[in-house]
């Protein structure tokens, strides 16, 4: 038999998704299961995106443009520009997720061998792309204990070397949960500007910022221009993970062309999803206020629940909708799995994603989980219950129960 | 400024999308365009795809398992099990189309620098996927006057090397529209069981056969088992391009075990596709007779208008619902150009894929076109009739008006 390529053998499983058939497993022993390993809200998407789906009123599902529906694209532009970040429809194409933005932005931008720098902890599927374009991720550690901060410039400097051709930020941060400050952003800026690189930024979390924190995009930096990317999706903001639209936006012509050929690669991003995508990005303000809130809440009540946890360490989370947690355990990974498998509280039990995918070295973040905090309050409680029953008893516990190991902020 | 990557340089653009602009500046001078360039079928997607849209009535528009849903997976199963091709659920892997399809297999089965070979012409972005995952396309030239038979075993073998570790064909085929015999398959069959291959299958036109012609798929030949890797897509067969539902079915657990690792990293594809795709894999016999008399037809026609136009060259085409035609001009892509820059006939003019797109090694098929029989036959007479007067008139016409160079059959 052939075998497959070496290139997937090395390809990690996703440390989001690894545990699925360990979850099911306990659903089918009758347990409910608190899914805070992924980032799938539970907010409802809004009624808008079905009835534009419910009117198209299309005879052929037809591929689109392969840079997306312009009209889409220009609705997309105007949302920018509302942000004070003017872009036009040419600065925009539409992929499928934010994961294809990544990808073609890996293949357009980057030679195979070539260099990206990225804070860890990070995105796991961050990786998954680096490979998938032979792309070598060069990690900068960022540490819990410091509230995930940036390294000093010298840290970034000793990291580049001829190879490098990015840095590639999350903010807000998945899975830190940190929101980057303009003092932070503009040192990246400094160091991109100096060494001739790209600053590629997730934004899709754009407007998951709490406590009157404000998210800077890279597009508000100055002197960044063209080499300024970002990567977009409708997936968090209009809780539509399942639309599969994201974009890339940049004002860098010779990139947006290069994508272009990726684009017309693979056809067109999903027709129906762009219809439906129209009609979110007209939301008023007062759809994001109520979505803030709803976060903003969920995160003070987690925050205040695994604050009263023994040997529990959760930084300050400003943005996003996720959070680093260090556990009093030998090995979170086998936590995880012990709570799906030998686990329960009331006939239920919690997934959460190990944070060592998080990680580019794999001695990191061993006691570390990210939990995302997507479920409305009443589950987020009856999970944090779980876990801290699930804390106590578990066999790897690295303190006694009854003792505070690090206080937690 | 950073530079872009040099295989984004070398990706080729589309043959059948980069003439866009040019057809666009047509539309917008008044013209009517015949798109006979792009597989985008004017037959109506069934009303049964978007019924189950209108209902799902789902609250949040969430991530689908990363494989794809499992009642969309099982109907595909039974899809393929009615057509005496058994397969499991667990063998179907949903993609976003079948462009996603074959970057997973390719990723998942060849590293970088593997050879795969493919019959040429063949599927122009086969090129685009090979080149994102740094595969090299050894093509095996097949010939109009031949009706794009394969080559002999020998002419394969002595292109076959170390690195070789598949065979890709698309049967029926885009962009010949030719059928392979059962007896050409079975001597692709022999070749990758003697030098243990991977026989990879695009069969998205499964249905497309005419005049009786059969269609034989790669899982109805014996001994090949875990080298077959069938790509297949909803887009022809159901009229719904736009949806991007694509699959990869395949016996073998290592090449779906490797891919599903691709698919957990872009997460899903999407979900409102996926509900739309099992109502239409439901649809009766009745449904395909329809579609392939109205094909069938359009078909005939197209073969009758060419055949009296002088100097043109058509084989039979008995699959899929392409036609490759040589023309009597300098350089089809000029032509092409021409067509959409230069002329117009009643108002209306004709865009055509320059044909040597489709050809690896670019001195082939220069004056050659792609046809897609996609539009009802009305407008396929005023695209003919637009076609035989530009001929007529083409400033790099080869053969003065009047004179027949080649039969045509």
């Amino acid at each position: 038999m052939p075998k497959i390529s070496s290139r997937a053998e090395i390809m990690p499983a996703s440390p989001i998704r690894k545990l699925v058939p360990l979850a099911e497993d306990a659903q089918k022993r009758g347990n409910k299961v608190y899914f805070l390993n992924i980032g799938q809200p539970d907010i409802p998407t809004p009624p808008e995106y079905y009835e534009a789906i419910r009117k198209a009123n299309l005879e052929v599902l037809a591929y689109s443009h392969s840079a997306g529906n312009e009209s889409l694209r220009a609705k997309i532009a105007q949302y920018y520009t509302r942000l004070n970040l003017p872009v036009t429809t040419n600065e925009v194409i539409v992929t499928t997720g934010a994961s294809e933005a990544l990808l073609f932005i890996f293949m357009a931008c980057l030679n195979p061998g070539d260099e990206i720098i990225v804070p860890q902890p990070f995105y796991a599927n961050y990786n998954s792309f680096a490979l998938t374009a032979g792309v070598k991720v060069v990690p900068i550690t960022t540490y819990i204990e410091n509230d995930f901060d940036l390294p000093a410039i010298e840290t970034f400097e000793s990291l580049i070397t001829p190879k490098t051709k990015a840095i590639l930020i999350c903010n807000p941060g998945n899975p830190t949960g940190i929101l980057y400050s303009l003092k932070a952003l503009e040192k990246l800026r400094d160091i991109v500007v100096k060494h001739d690189l790209y600053l590629i930024a997730d934004e899709v979390y754009r407007e998951f910022a709490y406590d009157g924190h404000k998210h800077h995009s890279v597009f508000s930096l100055s002197n960044l221009e063209e080499k300024a990317i970002v990567v977009d999706s409708i997936s968090k903001r209009f809780s539509a993970c399942g639309a599969r639209i994201g974009c890339v936006v940049t004002h860098n012509k010779e990139v947006l062309n290069a994508i272009m050929k990726y684009a017309q690669a693979r056809l067109s991003p999903p027709t129906m999803g762009q219809i439906g995508a129209e009609a979110v990005y007209d939301l008023p303000p007062s759809f994001y206020e109520k979505i803030i809130t709803e976060y903003s809440e969920r995160r003070n009540f987690l925050l205040g629940e695994l604050q009263k946890m023994e040997g529990v360490l959760c930084p300050e989370v400003n943005g996003a909708f996720y959070a680093m947690v260090k556990l009093p355990v030998d090995d979170a990974e086998k936590f995880c799995r012990w709570m799906l498998e030998s686990f329960s509280y009331k006939g239920a039990t919690v997934m959460m994603a190990p944070a060592n995918g998080f990680y580019a070295d794999p001695s990191l973040g061993k006691d570390e989980v990210r939990i995302a905090y997507v479920l409305k309050k009443e589950n987020l409680a009856a999970a944090m219950e779980c876990l801290a029953e699930g804390l106590k008893v578990y066999p790897g516990r690295t303190i006694p129960v009854g003792e505070k190991a690090m206080s937690s902020k």
